[in-house]
């Protein structure tokens, strides 16, 4: 049996490589695409696209009213993200959102929506499958190991430091941490910053250099041991695994999932 | 409330660590030692060792009659281990064994044992908790990354290659593993042994320098990211905190568990 | 003082990043393209390209009669490598080369040529400076430290193995390292290919993955210690710091340096 | 020919692993031993030492005037570290002394009569060759590479952050370096301290855990690549190697040479 898929974006990056993704994966078939432009056209019109038939429509509604489809792939800017999804639920197609810009209200009644309706739905904020295993083993092996250093490394035009996930890993340590103050008691930084950014006694250093894109390892160590856990992530390509899990999860779903840890 | 423990073998390294271990515990107490020497002796009685008057029995059965245990935790030679497990539960002291040499039907025999007088049993081949984390959470990246390659590192006194653990970690992911031939199929050893052992399809290299202790590092690839499980030991310290939990472990049991990752 | 410029090659993924390094270097000065279409066009008549009047020429000798230039920058096919340097020169215009195919014929009378023009001339088969470091540093510690390990990982696009880097690093090392045969004498290959591909008793591993690009570790064991150099490439940029240093080294060259570790 | 060698410290850790090192290598000869107690005995009346009739001497002078020898190897506490290196060298005895504690004024004594002596004598503050190394390579690729950030880890009882190798590295990196406040001029620090300790614009960042022993990485990134300079020293065997070199090397000197740096 073959999923039909509607991607919005094509032109974006991740938009492009999901196209690729769904064109390589025999049960997918690419059955329409939403753009802000090239109303009517078809892909093949599209310099540098595949040569498809696939149509192309501006207007979302149109586009779940004329073609069927089992789910819908929003790769668009967040704004309209809450009003896509609420839309496709709508029609029955089954969302698959990568947005993370949603309000807790908002969230609550799309949730309430898929749960009426008994149709999946999947907002994930990182589609990475690599990213989440890492926090999820991370998770798992603070339990035994609560001695914890995370090293995060991203190129030079990185503004913030820790990353986001950094936070996120630590965070979903904490839970699961017997809780400590880390290193020696009268441990001194000969210079500042040296043992990095404190968070709960755990402590995160950012490495920012050219020749870098986004790469994070999870130190944890005990009498005798280390264990690491490390992800390095060179470019999108590294999403379009999650969004076809993604893909086949929510078919099986009758209501929403917010976090890919929770299909993994 | 306290667990009173029982350590054979206490003048080998791994025994000598336990004793420490069992010492900094509060909650532990070391109530008898069991050793081929040094009988009717106390443990302060031994030079290097701490002052503790702790008794050291030659005769196992003398040492089970006399001394109220909870916990028996043996780390002797493999040769007598089933007759010392048998004893311990005859006794209704729970036993720790970190031995590989059972026979199947030994075995079974204990498993019965301690089902029968439900009891609490750990067998444990390996105490490195460390170690069985990354065979675990290789065994579930597996099921979303079959692209897998194993580098092991050890100090280059070690005769076989590939290690014993590497080889089991290969045969834990082949259970999880979408069945798959690694590498361009037209790939060519302009070198042979360049792409190191084969296990269905799987990759093992095996590193042997001076320097070295024992390392083994899990990496699977995917497109545009790689996840790599590292585990570094340097000393038998790493086995107390396996030792340690399986004496916390052993107790809440009724029966007998084998290997370490059934407990955690 | 400006450098002037001609790049042959430029809708090629070296020659587009090549055209952004000299823009962005304000000594350097882009004086004219050589292509094998767009004759008599400008840049800016490419699309894609950036918005500058540099004149592309189809012909190399009419573009080096026109156009006043100091360097010329090849990064066209090899097949007219030889006949590119030698006008080149010919013209007075010092040739940044990165092609391997020469024959040692060929390489002696470049060498005659530029020696006895007094012209500087680089032919470098490898632009990327980060694994010219990483090779010479190895060839320095093999000198103290005979133990050494290869692992070199690339994607699994990739067709031989060991890569011609690993063999040309394991090959330097030979010159400075004391032989020695490495691992226990003993040493058992419980399965083949374990121990990797042997070169004069040096081991070299072959990591073939998605998600890998380009990587290469040099591991030096000794008694407590180990010293690794290691080298990730992620694209071509990489070489465009070799390019651009060739560019500012030729200048001041009387004759042919052939390797850029010969520069360095 | 063979080289006689005297040691000092034979009780501690240093000296233990420096008598085995001198009775492994062929070309040495172990002649007397200097120690604080145990005058007048020989080796093998130590408990724990190995079966050799090496004399042992309390007073240093008596032992420089009884024994024929060529290197005196000093593996005592720092306290006394002037005086023995001057009475060695007046009895024509070479030095090879590890300490760091020498003022100015000493130092340039030392130089002085050594040089009217004309004889060898090696001062070293670290004999292991690995890491004097990796300082001296990161010194070679900060030439071409500007941009460094440094990760030192180590066991949690260390006191200090970051190490003083860490701010060593540093300060040999600024003198090939070209000026370069690192990162991106708008970088925010979303939790203080997560970019690490900052030296010249470069940064360290020093992570503490049970497990580690004494590791260092020096990271240098450019457009498209990274270069990673790696040091792992797992116990003190690891200062051997350069104690052995220094024996070899100060044979061949005739005057003081500071650091191991200068004779590799």
């Amino acid at each position: 049996m073959s999923v039909n898929v509607i991607i919005a974006g094509p032109r974006g990056k991740m938009g492009f490589e999901a196209i690729q993704m769904v064109m390589n994966e025999p049960r997918f078939q690419l059955v329409a695409c939403i753009d802000r432009k090239n109303n009517g056209k078809q892909l093949k019109d599209i310099p540098g696209f595949p040569n498809l038939e696939t149509p192309i429509y501006q207007d979302l509604e149109e586009c779940f009213h004329d073609v069927k489809a089992d789910v819908f792939v929003d790769l668009t800017v967040p704004d309209f993200a809450y009003e896509h999804t609420k839309a496709a639920m709508h029609y029955d197609i089954r969302p698959v959102i990568g947005t993370t810009g949603f309000t807790e209200e908002q969230l609550e009644e799309l949730h309430n929506l898929a749960s009426d309706k008994k149709i999946g739905c999947i907002i994930a904020p990182n589609f990475a499958i690599g990213a989440i295993l890492m926090m999820k083993f991370s998770q798992m092996a603070a339990k035994y190991f609560p001695d914890v250093d995370i090293i995060e490394k991203h190129h030079d035009n990185k503004l913030d430091a820790p990353s986001g996930s950094a936070i996120k890993t630590a965070e979903l340590i904490r839970e699961t941490r017997k809780p400590k103050h880390q290193g020696h008691p009268d441990e001194k930084e000969v210079i500042p910053g040296a043992r990095g950014a404190d968070v709960d006694g755990m402590k995160i250093h950012s490495i920012r250099l050219p020749g870098l894109v986004a790469h994070q390892e999870v130190i944890f160590g005990a009498s005798g041991q280390t264990l690491s856990i490390k992800h390095d992530s060179i470019n999108r390509e590294s999403f379009m695994e999650g969004i076809k899990l993604s893909i086949e999860a929510v078919i099986e779903l009758d209501g929403l999932v917010y976090g890919l840890e929770n299909i993994l």
